[in-house]
């Protein structure tokens, strides 16, 4: 089953490869703040169910994808 | 305007940060395969609506958060 999950920093934990693309891009003259960078990853599941999918994904993504002290998880299951 | 950027390897692009994960995974006994690892940026787009914001937001995926070469990428516009 098909799951994607998004890494994110947490809010207010400083973010250095977000800071450096809001530089480049106001050196280039692009209109836009506040940039956070994070991961995505997609990754196929072995899961009977959609229940049982997130279950799996959410483990996942609280162990091994992320660093739960400095960044927020969220799972998505495809249709 | 929120704007959210997916950054992906293309289909038959090698991701060895991917690869890496699906092998840690493998070895901590977790069902899954096929893991694809991307990047998603998170921006705040000075626009004067959804149109324009995307508009901002495809070119700067396409010119800086991205490698057209070996990367594909999506752009959602909040609300």
């Amino acid at each position: 089953m098909k799951v994607t999950v998004l890494v994110r920093p947490r809010d207010g934990i400083l973010d250095p490869q977000g800071e450096a693309v809001r530089r480049s891009l106001a050196g280039l003259g692009y209109p836009a703040a506040d940039v956070r960078a994070g991961k995505v990853f997609d990754l196929d599941v072995d899961a009977d169910d959609a229940e049982g999918a997130r279950r799996i994904a959410d483990e996942i993504a609280g162990k091994v994808l992320s660093n739960p002290l400095i960044e927020q998880y969220q799972v998505e299951v495809a249709g």
